[in-house]
């Protein structure tokens, strides 16, 4: 671990957390000397990481960490892959459709097909949400147990914060390869979910479909059509086998 | 400057560039010992910024620099602002509508608003263009000379590689603040942008319209609409004056 570099990661993670924030603040975050925050700053400042408000102490994020997250984004075969069976996906099913892929307790949107619709919708691409409070997570929590993070955080009165019910929906997940959640990280949101393996057998993603509460509980026809695009993804990845080893049906994808 | 700082954003460069590139590659690209370079690597890989790829000794660009990219979006007040007059551009004129802020020689995409025809569009944002070669750089070159990178690079038969060519471009762009591009960056597109201006009088962006070559020239009342919408971001932005003061028809905005 080279000091100064774990520490400039550390200054962007402050960056990000907290949007716009002073020298001060960053280095009593961190605990570290404002002059060393200082040093730290100027360097990713000169290379556009960072940029320093105008008339103001406040860093925030620069634009080259947008250019090096859409070359990211790029060089993701997960994502270039899921671009087609999303499309297929949302068609068949008239919800929106999310690809994500595990960070530390988070999972985070690499794909968003709009509701076919028509309706105006945000760009997802980038978000962040908890993955023990969404189907996408969910999905990659159960085979993917490093994934899981620290504290079970609650975003709405229905997110599971017990770690023995979880646990139990984890299980779910592995029999059924498909994840749910109803409400758990925003409310009127549901979802329903299944992870992406490629070649190595990891689950590196997990694919699911958007339901809005009215139209909750989706039928089977969308939680077999959301398998299925987990299975054509895994397979155009070369996976050896869909879902995990182990589960009832367990086969080539 | 701190030099391990310097190394590790550089490396992040030699990613951005290479896609996907081994330890040796970036050591004989930046002139560094591999142990220094795999110090680095470990270190940027730790905290997920760097990946490396399976059974393999190449590294790419991790996901945490997606979730950083993000958060660079959603603190860009220049984006937020975009949003809605892209949306009435892009119902004005018929056309997708780009806005794209400054990095050396080049323009980066930071809002997109695809042609409201309902057909199949790719997402943009994160997108970096040179440029000389399209009409938000141009606008932004205009008003913003720092934002010139080095060499002219050729992307089409139609590119400007004529430094005085561009110059007399550039006048032309002060005097209308209206920038043209006619397939200089990519065979089949046209374009027309204006600058936006924030509150320190600081060319920040631009916002323009993609014109298909079959419709090009674009009509005046395009122009028009080009420049109204960029008029009204930069309101919002707090803008002194609309376009940049010395220009014939500059003015409140």
């Amino acid at each position: 671990m080279i000091q100064s570099v774990d520490r400039a990661v550390r200054i962007l993670g402050v960056l990000q957390a907290s949007r716009s924030v002073n020298l001060s603040e960053i280095a009593g975050r961190l605990g570290l000397a404002p002059s060393t925050v200082h040093g730290i700053l100027k360097t990713l400042q000169a290379h556009g990481m960072v940029l320093q408000e105008h008339d103001s102490a406040r860093y925030r994020l620069g634009p080259v960490v947008l250019k090096l997250g859409n070359v990211y984004l790029d060089t993701l075969e997960l994502r270039s892959r899921a671009v087609t069976w999303s499309a297929e996906l949302a068609r068949r099913t008239g919800h929106a459709v999310r690809t994500g892929v595990p960070l530390p307790g988070e999972v985070m949107i690499v794909h968003h097909e709009p509701r076919p619709d028509g309706s105006r919708q945000m760009p997802e691409v980038g978000l962040v949400m908890p993955a023990h409070a969404t189907a996408l997570g969910k999905a990659l929590l159960a085979y993917a147990p490093e994934a899981s993070g620290g504290e079970l955080r609650s975003m709405t009165g229905d997110t599971v914060t017990d770690p023995a019910v979880l646990r139990e929906q984890l299980d779910a997940v592995r029999r059924d390869a498909l994840a749910t959640e109803r409400e758990e990280a925003v409310l009127g949101e549901c979802g329903l979910a299944a992870p992406v393996f490629d070649s190595s057998g990891l689950a590196v993603g997990a694919i699911g479909v958007v339901v809005p509460m009215p139209e909750w509980p989706a039928s089977d026809d969308v939680g077999a059509a959301v398998r299925e695009a987990a299975r054509n993804v895994s397979r155009e990845l070369g996976a050896p086998h869909w879902p995990a080893p182990g589960a009832p049906d367990a086969a080539a994808p």
